[in-house]
């Protein structure tokens, strides 16, 4: 294929702007709207590539900032890219490491060049540009990667946004110039512009000027309100073209989900699922359980009745609260399989729901199940 | 069946003491000389009972003191026991707690009656009797359970080692009469008396006149020379029968195994190889590698071209050595698996060797690849 990605829509809502569609990649075709797993560095912490094609799992993100730094992509090349270097042949996702250096590295300073910061680690001064965060991507060989931008802080003022945004785009344009694997990378776009409405249509507009294979909304989850983060996601998605990818970054809770969806999103990705499941959080179809909890010490029933995980299928809430107590490594292992797998399940469900033109009333479902009592009140 | 166990003697070498045999157990039927993983909190660390079934393994060991503190032994009995509460359908083992009461607990006070100490966990008040471990071994419900022993420090004297015997072999008789499942769980007496002849004499004799079905060898494994430990087993087996199986408590490293199956030993457990995993240690079929070592970055090669495990057969040292310096996970979960099948195969090979008549000869070849000059040099 001469594009890296081919996007298909199935489907569209007649309730909302909410579409199905199929992403042909270069590693395989997936269904959206979905989720995506996050692979930090190279590994969904826990889990073999089995393990996520027993979930049903599609494409899955790794870092590049992480990466960049441990264990550098020179190592990854070598491998011959991040799929042989795992053993994962699904699709691959990396981002830019433009949200680590500014929510990980130290001593910031941000020119027109790049940023200078200091990598978490090791303390080491670190410069990264567009064109760097390229090669690496480049190097580390995903399917999608994205542009390196500036992710501001939440609440930053309309002056600071706009220089911000300005300077994005010209990253976004040397990314593009320096990208050298456009036949088998899509490299996306990110749209930025905080809570305003005429940057977003600035970064958007420009943007898809520029036609990439792809549009991020990037931005998000740094600290503002949901219904902040809903307008962002309309203001955004109201100047992308209907025949390419969106994709929503770093949301992964119900609610976000839902919201994004409705609101015309692709894809989603979120560190949160698996995270948790490490501190013994799961989420079920009637909310976040921590299992921990004394009430499950000699509970025999699984995690979610409802749910067809291999910890749900082979395991008791007992068991489960046995070893996250006991803070042993299977027990992180079924925890992160159950909260990805219960991800999953929702984006299949959502999938269908769109393809029977019943989004809403999923929505609603859902919501009651959880006590989400609307978009303003999102519950977890 | 009546008796929980039976052994079958298969072969018997014609060139040493090592038996091949079978064990029927309520849990299946296993071969023997075998190697046991341990799973301490009712957990292989990182491991799901399916992967363990496909390294082959037969029994695992779990430890009765750590599962006595946490959860309790009431979980486990109000799961149905351990093999439901792990979804194990194996055989398993259980130790007494004697082991980890004298290595772990603070402050002990050893009396006829049994032994105070300090949990190592919350510093809570514990007496732990011959009864007691018998009775949360009852609830835990394992295949193969264990009389609860005193384990000294090596070296103790010849007068302390003859009460500390004395009063063990008391115990064994205790934990006898207090053995409620004498039907489907076989308890093991424990040979006890350090370095000393006529003690070790002392012990299995009076063990094997109480009639057990079948008998461990303990005091090994705490700070004694190779030899010493050598000569502690052959002074043990001397004087067990020949139908009952013999257990070398606590010995998993390449030349304690040889040596303890070439003078009739059928059945070893340890953490070392899950432990030194979960650092980046891996055992191959040329001696331990540490997979950090900066030489393997760009190594593309598996950890051992002779391993049939998941760890060699889908991933590179050069993946493994990344996920071990980052701490990974699924590099901990990778490396326990390698180790696992490491010593699982090493004891097919052993088994193949004695039904051949050839143990020695596999002995010189596995010691000459691995450096091991000799049993007083026995390498790691």
């Amino acid at each position: 294929m001469t594009q890296p990605l081919k996007q298909t829509i199935l489907k569209t809502s007649s309730q909302c702007k909410a579409r199905r569609s199929s992403i042909e990649t270069p590693h395989g075709t997936v269904q959206t709207p979905m989720f995506m797993p996050v692979g930090t560095l190279a590994s969904v912490k826990f889990l073999s590539p089995e393990d996520l094609k027993n979930m049903n799992s599609q494409v899955i993100l790794s870092n590049t900032y992480h990466l960049w730094l441990r264990p550098g992509e020179s190592v990854v090349k070598h491998a011959g890219g991040l799929h042989k270097f795992m053993n994962y042949d699904g699709p691959i996702l990396t981002d830019s490491g433009g949200f680590q250096v500014f929510s990980l590295g130290k001593i910031r300073t941000i020119e027109e060049e790049g940023v200078h910061f200091r990598s978490h680690l090791s303390g080491e001064k670190l410069f990264l540009t567009p064109e760097k965060s390229i090669q690496v991507q480049n190097d580390l060989g995903a399917d999608i990667i994205m542009s390196f931008d500036e992710c501001p802080p939440y609440p930053a003022d309309h002056d600071y946004m706009k220089k911000s945004v300005e300077r994005t785009l010209r990253w976004a344009k040397r990314g593009q110039d320096a990208h050298q694997r456009p036949h088998d990378q899509a490299l996306f776009g990110i749209v930025q512009g905080g809570e305003y409405e005429d940057l977003r249509e600035l970064s958007a507009k420009t943007l898809v000027d520029m036609d990439f294979p792809g549009y991020s909304i990037g931005g998000t989850s740094v600290g503002e309100p949901k219904d902040v983060m809903y307008k962002m996601i309309d203001y955004s998605v109201k100047h992308l073209p209907e025949n390419k990818p969106r994709y929503l970054m770093g949301v992964g809770d119900v609610a976000g989900i839902f919201e994004g969806v409705i609101r015309g999103v692709d894809m989603f990705d979120c560190v949160l699922p698996t995270r948790i499941a490490r501190h013994g959080t799961a989420m079920t179809s009637t909310g976040r359980v921590n299992i921990k909890n004394k009430k499950f010490e000699y509970d025999l029933s699984p995690l979610d009745e409802n749910c067809d995980c291999e910890a749900c299928t082979h395991y008791t809430k007992s068991y489960l609260r046995h070893l996250i107590r006991a803070n042993e490594g299977f027990g992180m292992r079924l925890l992160s399989i159950h909260n990805l797998r219960f991800l999953l399940k929702l984006m299949e469900d959502i999938r269908d729901a769109i393809d029977e033109d019943r989004l809403l009333e999923l929505r609603d479902e859902v919501y009651a199940r959880y006590g989400i009592d609307s978009i303003d009140h999102p519950g977890w």
